[in-house]
Parts: C-alpha cells; structure tokens; sequence
C-alpha cells in the first residue's frame, strides 16, 4: 500500500464532492463524535451544518474547537480521508447574519433530502426543538490517500 | 423517519459485527477523529487496535479519554450508529501483557487483511516505525436506529 500525503487544494477537492463525515468535539478532555451532513463552502473556506440542540450542539457551545473528517473508501487498500481542524460558530436568527444563514440554507438545498438526518429526534422527544444552523470555519485541513503498491 | 434508542445488547451486536469505526481522541480541548479498523472483545467489553505512533497515539497516551462511533448506513432514512466512550490503554510486549496481546492478535487474524490500514505510513516516513497495540476499555455505550416512517 502506497500512503501520499495530499495537497490543500486536494483536500478541498475531496471536501467540495463530499456531504458526509464525522465530527468531533470535546469537553473536559472527552471527545465526542458522531456522523454529520454537511455543505462546502469553497469561498468561505468553511462548511455548514444544522442540527437540533443536543450534546454535540451544547458541547460545542462550550467548546468550539472541532474536529471534520471525510473519508472516501472503496476498500481498504483504496481510500481517501481529510481531516480538517476548524472552530464552530453559530449562525443565528437576526438580521446581521441573515446573509450567511442564506447562503448556508441555498447550499443545503442542492442536497438530496437536505432536512434529513439534522432535523430528526429520536422518539418521545419530539418537543418543539430548535433547528441549530452553524457553520465550522476551517483552520488547518490535511489528507490522504492510499493506493495498491508492490510494497 | 423514525429513530429508536437502542438497548446495550443492541449496541453490542453492532460493534460484534463491525471492524471499522471512527475514534476521536482530544488535548488541550482539541478534539481529533480519524478512521479505525478494530475488532470487538465482548467478553472483555473492550476493542483491540493497532497502529504506528503518529498524532494519534501520542495524544491518547497523554489524554486516554476517547470516543469510538460505528455507522451502519443504508441510505440517510435507514441507518444505525453507536457511539461509545472509554479509555485507551497500550497493550505492551511484556510478560505481564502477553495474554492479552495474543488475544488481541488472534481477533485481528480473522480480519481479512488485517495488516492494513493500521500498520501503514505515508511515503517518506518509512522509518522503523513501532506498531502499538491497544485497547480501548469501554465505559458507556449508546445507540441510535433510524427507520423510513410517515411522520
């Protein structure tokens, strides 16, 4: 197996085809983490998310120091995976975010069934949640890719 | 869609028929996720991994907190994840540890290619690299099952 090191612009690449990965965030020296659906912004440099208000949404309120990974696999001597540290920040109902609430909301529509899974709740808490919209503005991203070799 | 918690018996038969998962480790507050390829001791309630030591293993050593995630995906109306927080601790090659290193190898051996990726580095950095075994001894388990419903 051959393992290189990718290029940012590669990163970014494998992010902009990209809707799913993992998110972690962390409290207390816990990590956390679990599978999200997400929208790249290439000209932002960032990518948004919504979700309702649950640990990871109250963990990263506290913390905003995440953690996205994406990982395209077709088996494991072929894979591709990102990993991209970056800063939650929440994208709030007033009239000075407006403007990136939009652009956010405009990119989750290109996606099949955007609503889904962000806005579901398991059963018997189906209280009226509140729908968190928030984007992760990305600081370092890496990756890599591994390929068949004879070595 | 319909979501279901699921029981820790539930929990436990995904991680039993899984090998690979998420693991997020964290220090100073940032957290960390990459890919994993593991093997489930339900006897032990832990899983047994490896890897050479690179960011992710020197940040479990200082920080042993971690968060293994494990997807099960059919599509985004149909899936199941189970998120399970526990420990990390090195399983070393001494007398003392080599019950549980031998056990370890042998749930790696029924992986197919089990070698791969853990004991893979990028081109360049073909040292001597050392591969640590360890385990991650799981404290609490959770689960959740998502279903194509009407509401």
């Amino acid at each position: 197996m051959l393992i290189h090191e990718l290029a940012r612009e590669q990163c970014r690449e494998v992010l902009a085809r990209s809707e799913f990965g993992h998110l972690a965030c962390a409290r207390f020296d816990q990590p956390y983490v679990v599978p999200i659906h997400f929208s790249f912004d290439a000209a932002r440099n960032c990518v948004y998310a919504f979700s309702t208000v649950g640990q990871k949404v109250q963990w990263m309120r506290e913390n905003p120091k995440v953690c996205l990974e994406v990982a395209e696999i077709d088996h494991k001597g072929s894979w591709t995976t990102v990993v991209a540290f970056g800063r939650y920040e929440e994208i709030h109902q007033n009239p000075e975010e407006s403007e990136a609430r939009q652009r956010a909301e405009q990119l989750f529509m290109t996606r099949h069934e955007w609503w889904l899974p962000g806005a579901a709740k398991p059963r018997g808490r189906e209280r009226a949640d509140v729908v968190v919209v928030y984007r992760i503005q990305l600081d370092r991203v890496t990756g890599r890719r591994a390929t068949r070799g004879h070595d």
